[in-house]
């Protein structure tokens, strides 16, 4: 078990019953355990000693962007909040100022002015200063209405609030502009039809003006959930992977729970990273944390069943780093694909792992997938600003009934696989049924039925609310 | 009036009333007669003459793309598209052959491939195989059905035929792929609101399916309309404003009556690039000759008009092209723009003007307009592959009531000036009233309307249809 603990760094909470860390009181982090660790030597340049950096990829700008002011400026800046006109900032707005906050977006230093919004709206991607291109697919935008427009009027700067009208941030040199709702959701999501998720709760029903400008993050954003250890910013993330010496980082975005097939795929990549020539290739294991739809399994089951797999040993905690990306889900398949890769740049990864469909769902209105399944992979590989990222394309596995196990596909002998899809899946859970054997590490499947078993036993069925910021 | 002949330079067609322009007979090509002409001295490279170069911009790719057959292939082609799957264009696919055949999309060398489809919807640009990056916002792509695109079958090449039945072109290495109809409209438009013209006329009602691919164009396109002569190609002119010894070309889009406040707006261009330095800046009037909506001047009436307009003399024929460019009208605003200006770069324009709300139109179901007034100029100036233009944006001119002319507006004397829009000027002239003094040439003004006249007469003010191909 104490392997496990390997795969986490942040401040523990204590009330997490799957914290298992020693920690080193200096500096109040978990003490990183390993079987094997490739020592770097420090070196010394002129008398201070440095650590020889392992060469991560760079940031996207060339320089994470972190927007937390320092711990002394703390009061001042929420003095300085109180004397400013006030915008209120929803569940997402919040997700969005932690992920602006911690450089996931970088080079953005802030909510989208309209030259970025446009950008991102017709280009998925923003050019620099000195020319160079970034890429940016959705819009990080924060809304207002006439009413709030009307009370900041002519001030440079806003405070952004919380539900408990506690500051969250500044924001400065600010630019309002208006939100066309119609366009922004057409052009993000290749379509206007009702029943976007994202549209529906954060779109739909917002204001008529966006409000851009640079952030001042008055502390950093926590959610309380018993799961902020698990919550590395990309500057976090960096320095373990490079602590662990990492000479490659291959990420998995995912928002559902991991079965053996995902595991296969895992292990496999690092297999070929290995065969291309990389010493000691690291995998971020990095589940979607901000806003899911109601029908998807909620962050704290899935971590809970992601932490089963990795007890059951199916991955191997040396080589891998499990932690939460804060973003909330657009469900924007190609466009929003391209997010998720760009900002796992930020993070370091260098290697991208794209499945089938990603960030896909149904038409919310026709019976058909709203995306082409392919489309998200080829999207992918020819957006501008993610050259620098290789792009690994998921092998399509599925349950070797011969073999009783995961396997990657093999249509040479089609009869003998089967097909195991989301909605499979979880019916078989909700029946308290069980998948075939070496579909899912037992743990694991343990933890699905517990989650559709307290739906059941909760109002009926309905789905709980998500986990407020 | 002689010198207006100076405008043209193709083939003249002497059904044209218009035509005044002696022709040379070896070329068939009218002889272009100057007031003054700087002439360029020829220079004499290993015993060869040749014409120094005036140093045009360069066409998109490096090279203008060519695409239809020489003379003596021509028949081999017929025989050979006789002998192929066949698949009937409409009168706005012939358009499009028209424009790639021509190199107006270089360097696109026929329909696209979902490659191309894929990065023109989500980065108004593709990328080349140099990793440079060129603008594309359009989508150029051919439509097929289920019992098309099964007739096809296996073949490498399909022939493109009118609808005589007669060959076009042939497509080679062909390329069948999705047609996302909702996909493509919402992220070529922002909204799918049903009414939007070219959707309507061109892909509600389409196949299912694209087919991309090379073109061979097995002869020049010709509407047969009187109007060819004014069929530039890129090639073409870019030929003439090398014989000009153009060092500048600012190009002009239209889709509507030239007044005098167009009219300034090119003078006063040509006055600001005297200014910046060059010794000869070319105006390109170039009015879009492809599909418009039904409420639009028809092209026949538009070019009559423009040409009562030069011959008014608003304009100087001595440093003004005025041609047709090729292009169905897609009106998606901030989207198409890119295509208008990227088009002529391939014609060889190096700087273009962009007005309020380029081809912007009203929104098709609310009562405002489909896009904001201001975002065709700032995403022009932003795009992707358009780095080498130089964006003009308009002055707004309006009609100044003490000077009894058109003016750039002031603001400081706002009481001054009267804006007649578009609607305001078709009612004054379906109402055969004049507009104020010095709002357009009476010339042009009485072609107007004509128009309005020749609409009421026939079948109760019913608008005829667009000239087909």
């Amino acid at each position: 078990m104490s392997s496990m603990s390997s795969l986490f760094m942040k401040t523990p909470s204590h009330a997490n019953p799957f914290h298992k860390t020693p920690i080193n009181h200096n500096t109040n982090k978990p003490i990183l355990t390993r079987v094997s660790t490739r020592v770097i030597q420090p070196t010394t340049t002129r008398g201070v000693k440095t650590r020889v950096r392992c060469g991560l990829i760079e940031p996207d700008g060339g320089k994470l962007v972190q927007l937390v002011v320092p711990e002394s400026e703390r009061d001042i800046k929420k003095r300085v909040a109180n004397d400013l006109p006030k915008v209120k900032l929803s569940r997402i707005d919040v997700e969005w100022v932690h992920v602006l906050s911690e450089g996931w977006a970088s080079p953005l230093t802030g909510f989208m002015r309209e030259s970025e919004f446009l950008q991102t709206l017709h280009f998925n991607s923003l050019r620099l200063g000195d020319g160079s291109v970034v890429n940016m697919s959705l819009p990080i935008v924060l809304d207002i209405d006439d009413v709030q427009k009307d009370r900041i009027s002519g001030s440079n700067s806003v405070a952004l609030i919380d539900s408990n009208d506690d500051p969250v941030a500044i924001l400065n040199n600010i630019e309002i502009y208006k939100h066309n709702k119609e366009e922004r959701i057409a052009r993000t999501w290749g379509t206007t039809a009702p029943g976007l998720p994202y549209a529906e709760e954060a779109i739909t029903g917002a204001g008529d003006w966006l409000i851009g400008g640079d952030l001042e993050v008055i502390q950093p954003i926590k959610y309380h959930d018993g799961l902020d250890r698990y919550r590395l910013s990309p500057s976090e993330l960096r320095e373990e992977f490079e602590k662990r010496n990492a000479d490659a980082v291959f990420a998995f975005q995912l928002r559902n729970p991991v079965h053996n097939g995902h595991a296969l795929l895992m292990t496999d990549t690092r297999r070929r990273l290995l065969e291309m020539g990389y010493k000691n290739p690291v995998l971020l294991l990095h589940p979607l944390g901000g806003f899911t739809k109601a029908d998807d399994v909620p962050l704290s089951w899935r971590m809970k069943q992601h932490e089963k797999v990795l007890e059951d040993g199916v991955l191997d905690p040396e080589n891998t780093v499990v932690s939460i990306f804060p973003s909330p889900m657009h469900y924007a398949g190609p466009t929003e694909v391209q997010w998720h890769a760009k900002a796992r740049i930020n993070a370091g990864a260098n290697f991208y792992i794209v499945g089938r469909d990603p960030a896909g769902m149904a038409h919310p209105v026709e019976k058909r997938d709203l995306y082409d399944a392919d489309h998200g992979k080829k999207v992918l590989s020819m957006a501008p600003g993610l050259e620098r990222l290789n792009i690994l394309p998921f092998k399509v596995a599925a349950y070797d009934k011969k073999q009783k196990k995961m396997e990657f596909f093999d249509p040479s002998r089609a009869q003998d696989f089967l097909f195991i899809s989301g909605t499979k899946m979880r019916t078989l859970a909700k029946n308290k049924e069980s998948p075939p054997d070496g579909f899912m590490c037992p743990g694991g499947w343990e933890v699905l039925v517990e989650y559709y078993d307290s739906l059941a036993a909760s109002d009926s069925g309905r789905v709980p609310q998500p986990i407020p910021a």
